[in-house]
């Protein structure tokens, strides 16, 4: 079984390293389209084109099965990337969404994002249809490789103070009590040691990475599709844009080694 | 005469703003590759891909001058965009090198830049040839559209501090007495109240914008390039993503309505 996996960057790889964890029988294509990110400022038409030019990719050299491991992407594409694959297609919200509804108790749910995510509720109405009741933010990214850097975590604590999720608002008795934030970017679990650290403890952090590969792993079994019966998994990482930045970032991401990275350019 | 003016996104708006000045006889083509930005994280062959490709677009819709009116791919990518065009190209780095030489009376100049801009280290090296020591600092660029954003702020604080331009170090008698800051990046110009709200009063700002107009008035003037003797400047807006947030966007940098964008796509 040949997975591909597909990110605008480096966030998706959160993703495969939770599918290395629960498909590790499997071989497995890695795309960060990393010349064209980011993808959450931009517009859903020219997102969809670059998703759908990306998957391509993946189909192409072989993919058996697609994870859209792209917040933005799947929130605006994930329709036109099903249109042109003929592969099954999983995205990150429907399996985050799920996983927020299971944990939360008061039905109340803050979810963060790129603006394009944010802009298209893609979020807001899986929950909804949950039964779950969502409010939505938009957080700003600073440019990758600034993980650590103080101005991350300035706008950390202005977009939860904005939530009233920290600050002089956080503890203020309210009607509405969320009490899970959801990570609705795969950039922001590299970040969660510091969202715990500004949160109350009574919110839940959940992210996408780990319900996904769960889905993934669930789809695998249900269909019954064999995987290769290797002792490690393969994997071949893909980027658009400075192979040695992918390498020193992505490790980062994915939590281990990263051998080998190969230089593609994909068309408009 | 038709002038060709090249951005990733809208900052070079604030260029053209300065050559409709300075220029107002000429028809201008601005074209932003919104699509692709930022540029100023990408490696230094995929900004030369794309700035290589954004001005050969210029030059088939009949630039007879090109303006790079994007610190990153003139830092980056001059020679590359020169090779491939047989008409004048002008940057903005050497211009606002220029201009801070001109300003400075320490003989120290800071800059801020994209990461990628920095790494070129084409101001400091534009600044040594005349006589001028520099000390470059990257500053990490919220997504567009966060200019009134609190967060925007915070990097702007953190930057200038980093810098000992503010903030408690900011007073200390020090060695190097730098009294000029450069804004190596054509965002930054919208920038200058909250900077210059943060900044000591005996720090100047120079941005390379109004010296880079000068710099193709004066090439104009010398190659007695005959301009259209037009009531009004012609002008033609291309964007590679969303029309209407360049429209929006756009008007902040440029200052003035902007009634059609054009939406194009580039080659890869």
């Amino acid at each position: 079984m040949k997975i591909g996996v597909f990110d605008s960057g480096f966030g998706g790889l959160t993703v495969l390293r939770e599918l290395l964890r629960v498909v590790p029988d499997a071989t497995y294509l890695y795309l960060g389209d990393t010349a064209r990110l980011p993808y959450g400022s931009k517009s859903a038409a020219t997102v969809a084109r670059y998703a759908v030019s990306s998957s391509r990719f993946l189909l192409e050299r072989g993919a058996q099965f697609l994870v859209i491991a792209c917040n933005t992407a799947t929130a605006l594409a994930l329709d036109e990337i099903k249109q042109a694959a003929s592969v099954p297609v999983i995205g990150v919200v429907e399996p985050g969404a799920s996983a927020a509804a299971a944990i939360t108790r008061t039905g109340n749910v803050d979810v963060i994002g790129t603006p394009a995510t944010v802009a298209s509720h893609a979020y807001a109405k899986s929950l909804q249809s949950k039964g779950i009741e969502a409010v939505e933010k938009a957080c700003p990214l600073v440019e990758e490789g600034w993980i650590d850097h103080p101005v991350t975590e300035q706008v950390a604590r202005i977009c939860l103070e904005e939530l009233q999720l920290f600050g002089p608002l956080a503890h203020v008795e309210r009607e509405r009590r969320p009490d899970v934030l959801l990570l609705g970017c795969t950039h922001y679990p590299l970040l969660e040691p510091l969202l715990r650290r500004l949160l109350p403890k009574e919110i839940s952090l959940v992210d996408s990475a780990a319900s996904t590969a769960q889905v993934v792993a669930k789809e695998l079994r249900d269909s019954e599709q064999p995987t290769s019966k290797l002792g490690t998994p393969e994997i071949r990482f893909f980027a658009t844009d400075s192979v040695e930045k992918f390498r020193a970032l992505g490790e980062r991401f994915l939590g281990k080694r990263i051998e080998k990275v190969e230089l593609i350019s994909l068309p408009e």
